[in-house]
């Protein structure tokens, strides 16, 4: 196992060792496409389960619609298809044949498609094309819809999980009879997403809004959770949009209100991906390899034996067995690494690397003692505990972690989030220091446009809880109402 | 609600009426892809837990793989490529344009890709040429992984859920040190899903291999579970393929064994879909509409109130949300349906559509007497139970439906199994009662496609607990050591 490279010398370069080297993911014969490997999927599998329980208890339900989307679907809706229709896998036939020489295959000419089918890039399209045949009535709404999928955007240079061809994620579209009650729903996910992060994910993420350069192609409005990685740039964990009736009337969606009127229905949707992995690493891992929340953590604890012969191990093994047993009975997954093919040196580096919150190890010392070595990740701190009682003490160890590492990275962002008040101040900062730059806009695309040339900087949100405060623009000196974030970003 | 066909009528319009009408699943605007509905949905994500369930239970993880695959990939496994590589989707380009005159978007020709993409019909190429990267040495071995995904197999003639496009399913893909453990594995996932089918789906399946003619493209041997539907045709409801080192072979994953030999990897590949939906429709339901084993019913009991005025409901509301919270308390999951938008014939009939196995109605008589009157969606049969104690009997009552589907199945099963001798009786019993004849067959394909060619029956399986038992090939007259199973099938 060789070292990373430290995040000093190279954080980007760090961040790509990591992802292979803890077994995470990797890329795959297919340009742009990665492999999600089992260590990897294990924690998106965590990060699913819980947000697929918040949406349900919020009274969504999944359901399934078509990976291919008609060509023509996405010239309905016309900032849409500027959006997401460009960049794209097209599937233009619908067979293959063995080439006259018989030792290749090519495509067959004779089986041409009549229109192409865009593979999704988002489904607004295909599902608003569906919810006009399932609604009718008031009594027909709200429809609230998630779904579980993978999706493609022909993406030109791609980074394992925070930008590849092919993603996974999960997609809300919901209809409703009202502007307020879409704007509500919007809004509720927005919260659902920025509370999962905090207390599931330990990401302290701002929620704002997102400025009309970076809005959603086909939203009115679109909400951000942005989180702010270790090296100053931000990240945008998750966007719920308020669409407003423009998928309605691109697809023609009416439905007969209270008072016997036809509308158009009003929609949002709302999405967080594969690339939560990316910020997961980016929050907290360091020069060891990932670490990770125990909310999260495919298994909290690996106790590690060390011993020298068969008889020491036994004793050890039996020891092992009944606090893993303790630790079990607490609803705390556990692995026992009692493999001989390996040295508990090498043992304590693969799970340092793989993020596991809690490491117990035992010596023969420890059986004579009555003692169990207790090393936690976030801080690598060690100690000796008492083997008594010790499955309760890890369980609130485990608890403690979670919420260090959220204290600690909501530091980070306070740490790196600064008042600019200048042009000369906003340049130097951002280069100097980055993070988030809270600056006052004068709430103009072309402002933005222009920071965004000459620093690479964007808005990243307009934070929801940003007080109103009068000041000048930093670029152009016009008056501004409230300070918006700047970043680069991911 | 339009009353269904009968199946006596015509059992294909009712299955897809069914389909529809209970809002499993319906079609789409791209041609063969399915919406699936998010109350076939949620019968869906119970036949996924459960089966992930007993996935991780034998030792397997979950990862993910790309979605498209090279086109030259399918080229490397001869018998594969004509399985699979034929009939699918193929992606040639990555962007579309703006067409000059401006209204609509065409494919851009410069954004050709160099090497087509095809849509995965399954993984096994691009699974064995990620194989290569993780496996050295004995060490590595055995890698037991799952995935579950979206896969597309250009059919010409679909139906809902039966023959789709695009479907989801699951794909087991092992690697094994030696032969013995691979054929191991594709038995022991035979044996989950078969127990999975009989126990949780309460559907009996038969374990049998497939012939030459029915076997997996790349496989050494097809094991397979093999149902049989209302209407006497069989449905194919999984399959494990033993791989032998085929697609070790075409992919070059050789490993160092313990003598420090190189040797090829053995493999195993084994996967059921959204077909299990067809499967579980075809079995249970009746002329009134879906039937669900209660395992697989995303609630178990509706309430329905019965009443005149909102004093009644409201005495009625009481006593519900009692016995619902007694119900929830067992884990059992209920729907109290006190909608006044709808008379409650109607939501009887809704709910015996969507096959809900226990319905309880609650009258101002039954507050009186302290009764409530429970229907049982499998026998339609109802009686007057008292309020005392009615979680458990409710629970038993669920437990015994699970139970009776199962029985009755295979009762039907066995009604429709017939042993056949001669070629005059296979013809007349396949055309007057359909279902599995049990008939000796000489071994040879050629025999299997005459069979085929003249009657659309063709082998189901070889049964694995069928008897040795020497007899004559029914067409051919030659020797038979065992019977094996024909039918039509889906």
């Amino acid at each position: 196992m060789a070292k990373l490279t430290k995040r000093s010398e190279d954080y980007s370069k760090w961040y790509n060792e990591l992802v292979v080297e803890a077994d995470l993911a990797e890329n795959s014969g297919v340009r742009g496409s990665m492999v999600i490997k089992p260590y990897g999927y294990a924690i998106w599998e965590k990060i699913q389960q819980e947000l697929d329980r918040r949406f349900k208890e919020t009274g969504h339900e999944n359901a399934y619609f078509p990976l291919f989307i008609p060509k023509s679907y996405f010239s309905k809706e016309a900032s849409h298809v500027d959006g997401f229709a460009k960049e794209c896998a097209v599937v233009t036939h619908y067979r293959l044949k063995t080439s006259e020489d018989g030792k290749s295959i090519e495509v067959d000419e004779n089986a041409k498609l009549e229109e192409e089918l865009v593979v999704r890039p988002t489904s607004e399209t295909i599902i608003w094309d569906t919810y006009r045949k399932w609604i009718q009535s008031y009594r027909d709404l709200p429809i609230l819809v998630n779904q579980w999928a993978n999706v493609v955007r022909w993406e030109m240079r791609t980074r394992l999980f925070l930008r590849t061809a092919e993603f996974l994620w999960q997609e809300g579209h919901t209809a409703h009879a009202t502007e307020q009650e879409a704007i509500a729903e919007a809004e509720q996910m927005l919260n659902v997403y920025h509370d999962f992060l905090a207390t599931f994910m330990a990401i302290p993420a701002i929620r704002g809004i997102k400025s009309a350069n970076e809005r959603f192609a086909g939203a009115v409005e679109t909400y951000c959770v942005e989180a702010l990685m270790q090296d100053g740039k931000a990240l945008q964990a998750g966007t719920s949009h308020f669409l407003g009736q423009n998928f309605a009337k691109a697809f023609d969606v009416k439905f007969l209100d209270k008072t016997g009127k036809q509308e158009y229905v009003w929609a949002t949707s709302w999405g967080v991906s594969t690339r939560l992995m990316g910020a997961l690493i980016m929050t907290h891992s360091d020069d060891n390899g990932l670490v990770l929340p125990p909310n999260l953590a495919p298994f909290g604890v690996v106790i590690v034996p060390i011993y020298k012969g068969e008889e020491q191990l036994n004793a050890i093994n039996e020891v092992a067995f009944e606090v893993k047993a303790e630790l079990e009975a607490l609803g705390i997954r556990v692995k026992y690494d009692n493999r001989d093919t390996h040295k508990p040196g090498w043992k304590f580096a693969e799970y340092e690397l793989k993020g596991v919150p809690v490491r117990l190890a035992i010596g023969p010392k420890d059986l004579e003692n009555g003692t169990i070595e207790v090393a936690r990740r976030d801080t690598l701190e060690k100690e000796l505990l008492q083997r008594v009682d010790i499955a309760h003490k890890v369980q609130h160890l485990l608890a403690r972690i979670q919420e260090n590492l959220y204290d600690k990275a909501l530091t980070h962002r306070d740490d790196h989030t600064h008042v600019v008040d200048s042009w000369d101040e906003f340049v130097s900062v951002l280069e100097e220091k980055g993070g988030f730059l809270m600056a006052h806009w004068d709430g103009t695309s072309e402002t933005e446009e222009a920071i965004k040339a000459a620093t690479k900087a964007t808005i990243r949100a307009i934070p929801l809880d940003g007080l109103e405060e009068e000041g000048v623009c930093v670029f152009s000196g016009k008056p501004s109402e409230r300070r918006v974030i700047f970043a680069k970003a991911y």
